[in-house]
């Protein structure tokens, strides 16, 4: 055996690690005992060191030294090996099981605190998560990952993206979003909301054509309900959640979309590749490319509206809006709200840019955790024009901090930048897209990402696999042009 | 830190590893998507990597040297571990891993082949996979568990038994229980068949009560659909499964109440022992004896099936028997048939000497896997007086040699043994017993049963566990005794 084919048989068995870690969160949030909660604890602490002790193990230095790969794919597997190795090795164990043990329990603090609008509850956890954090961040960064330690974090979920890089990109869509934001809300015609009874089960059938309609491979994946809609798995067990809320089906309906895009992306990815560091989605902000484009510029379109619309009816009972029409701008209703998750495709990207300033306020110890709440609510009427009215509708709406994902927010707007420049790319080569999504059928875009970039898996970088799959480099104009023509016909402007 | 904390502190982790092994066993069996079998085979071969280089760590013989546990129960545990460590050196780490990966895959070649009637299709895999365990056997064997390679099998599932104590048990029963099935077969009055038609939902429902009935703790579980039902996981997470045959509602019902009997012996065991050595059943053997006591001696008394007559009628539509002792006689229906699982608790010992036979001819060699067909056939005729119709109801009926079970049908009968033992001292103890089951409330027999067996977990070695809560040691008399006057009563003979 080479010294290649003997590190690649070694991480083939931390990849199946890896993979049943990722399966025993998808058990707990899902089909897991509430009784079992303590003991599940215990055993994710103990498969986390398993890992642990693997990716940081002293045989891969030699085997890295030594292995000499037969093709690109080998190279790029070495480089992955070689990333996860170094990365680990600059995290000491000690801080490494402390950051595991404080975020497992930190993420039903955080839910009861949301769940009680008390910020008191969850600040000693914050600012602990946010201490351990601040600490790998600057570990990563003293061992060569990033500038500082926030860009040491963002590398995790972004290998190759900075701050200051995504600060630009973020300074370069503001104006237009915000201009496009007021022109929406001062126009003369507002889309309804919908109304209407929308059972259950129809919910979840109809949430199951749509992943239909997008090619979703059942066979090596299914639909249950969570707390919070994820996706998870690679390879051949590529599992997808929802959760549904009677009197707005469209929380189903497109949370199923979006993780039906992540699961797409990991079940498409080339055979050869399963079990190898190139078996995954390359990085966050790819990711959430498919999710995105899937959700939106996919999902969103006039042309699936339509087709959803029947099928909306085939359904439920009779609901508002009555026309084809009418329901396509309701789904695309734009309004003033807290909760990034349920904002709307312009929205949203503010949401994402206000956090990302927070949390590199925070990791810089320029914020501390103790200010948050009052820096947050300040940001967000100065952004949003709304007083926030409790916790739960500001800095407790969402989990990320709580478990630790400091630097995660910025790959939502990558992704949908990414999701821009891939969308304008799979217009030009199948043009007849909108008729075929009118009858919903939407395999023809999975064929084409598939063929573009879900195959390949990790091969290429995060930036270098976009570019590839365009024909040119990611820029925001593609998202922002598709943004102001989509609204712009919505609203009338 | 002693040398004893140290140990266990280890042996924490490997047990957390374990239950995590389990679970995904538990998702493979029940939800996990079809398409992911060849990969959940690569996981549970790297699981089972892990597991096996932690059973046999160098370590573990210092800390078994050196540590002084301060009671009993861990003396019992350094036992326990020195077991599984000298057990498990014995198998080469390639063995082990090509063991797990074979059996995760065979499982499914062999529903295939049971589905399509197709030996053919099923026997490269059990020739591969005896193979495979005839060599475990043989080095387990050569290490100094069993006398031979089936002995040292057979020590992984009953500690102590060996085939020839095994066989002079059987020897001692067969006579007997053959000649009341000739009775009761015999018998001028026979019960009549069960008929009416009984919901999917209410079997479920139904399956659910009986569960409740003998206090399983829902909040450390949960009741799916399995094709072979079984009970999975200990400690705080222990799952149960069944199934469900609309005209058959028996199935559903009585193999729930067996997989209680595991559950509730595993929910039982004190706290203190989880994710110790002593944290699980002792053998299978006890194990069964639970499944069995459950089903049979108290979930077909007279007493529990007049309080289930009532409920049936409550959930299903009118049925035949109308009175609540016919039924009594129905649900103890004793017929000619091919499958063990669905055999009465005459015919179900049988049934289990037969394979005893041909597995113990299996794994010394004298019988070919290729052989083992006619084998079967022959023998079935003999002991059942039936030609089998097709490898359904032969020889491809049970999943345990797929999954390289050689060595665990014998605690079948040895678990309706101890049930027998383990009966006779209940009833002694509780003599209300009756009217409480009558009720539909089988709960003092769960806690009579906790008292004396499933709170110890593995701190006794099985013989000594039954002998200490019967008050004496285990022979088959008991059973015999109680199946006679049973049927004696229920056919009038």
């Amino acid at each position: 055996m080479t010294r290649f084919t003997e590190l690649m048989a070694f991480q083939r068995d931390t990849e199946a690690l890896s993979q049943i870690a990722g399966r025993l969160g998808w058990d707990q949030e899902t089909v897991m005992p509430r009784g079992a909660a303590a003991q599940r604890g215990d055993e994710m602490a103990a498969i986390e060191a398993v890992l642990h002790a693997r990716r940081t193990d002293a045989r891969i230095a030699d085997w890295l030294d030594q292995a000499r790969p037969g093709d690109a794919a080998g190279r790029r597997a070495l480089e992955l090996i070689n990333r996860s190795y170094r990365r680990n090795a600059c995290i000491a164990a000690p801080l490494a099981s402390e950051i595991a043990r404080t975020t497992s329990v930190a993420q039903g603090l955080w839910a009861q605190a949301r769940a009680q609008d008390d910020v008191a509850l969850f600040l000693p956890t914050l600012q602990k998560v946010l201490s351990l954090k601040r600490e790998a961040g600057q570990a990563l960064s003293a061992g060569g990952f990033g500038a500082d330690a926030y860009d040491a974090l963002l590398d995790d979920y972004e290998p190759g993206a900075t701050a200051s890089s995504i600060a630009a990109m973020f300074d370069r869509m503001r104006p237009r979003l915000v201009a496009l934001r007021e022109r929406v809300l001062g126009a003369s015609t507002q889309p309804a909301a919908l109304h209407g009874r929308f059972p259950h089960a129809a919910q979840l059938a109809l949430a199951r054509e749509m992943a239909d309609a997008f090619g979703y491979d059942w066979n090596r994946g299914r639909l249950d309900l969570a707390v919070h809609p994820f996706s998870s798995g690679s390879g051949d067990d590529v599992r997808i959640t929802t959760r549904v809320v009677e009197n707005d089906p469209f929380n189903c309906l497109y949370s199923t979309l979006h993780e039906t895009g992540h699961a797409c992306y990991e079940q498409g990815i080339a055979p050869a590749h399963r079990l190898t560091p190139l078996g995954q989605g390359v990085s966050m902000g790819v990711h959430e490319s498919q999710s995105r484009i899937y959700e939106n510029q996919l999902g969103r379109s006039r042309a699936f509206t339509h087709w959803l619309f029947g099928r909306m009816r085939a359904h439920a009972d009779g609901f508002t809006p009555a026309s084809a029409d009418d329901f396509y701008a309701t789904v695309n209703r734009v309004q003033p709200g807290f909760i990034r998750t349920e904002a709307d495709e312009i929205q949203y990207n503010l949401h994402v840019m206000m956090r990302f300033d927070l949390e590199r306020a925070l990791v810089d110890g320029s914020l501390a955790a103790g200010e948050l709440e009052q820096a947050w609510n300040q940001r967000f009427e100065k952004d949003f024009g709304l007083a926030v009215d409790r916790p739960s509708n500001g800095m407790l709406q969402d989990v990320h901090w709580s478990v630790g994902l400091f630097g995660y927010f910025p790959t939502y707007t990558l992704g949908n930048v990414y999701a821009g420049c891939l969308h304008q790319a799979l217009r030009k080569d199948v043009p007849e897209l909108d008729s075929s999504l009118a009858r919903g059928v939407a395999k023809p875009a999975t064929e084409w990402l598939r063929e573009r970039l879900h195959q390949h898996g990790a091969l290429f970088r995060p930036a270098d696999l976009i570019e590839q799959a365009c024909g040119q480099a990611p820029t925001p104009e593609p998202l922002l042009d598709y943004l102001e023509a989509k609204f712009g016909q919505i609203y009338r402007l």
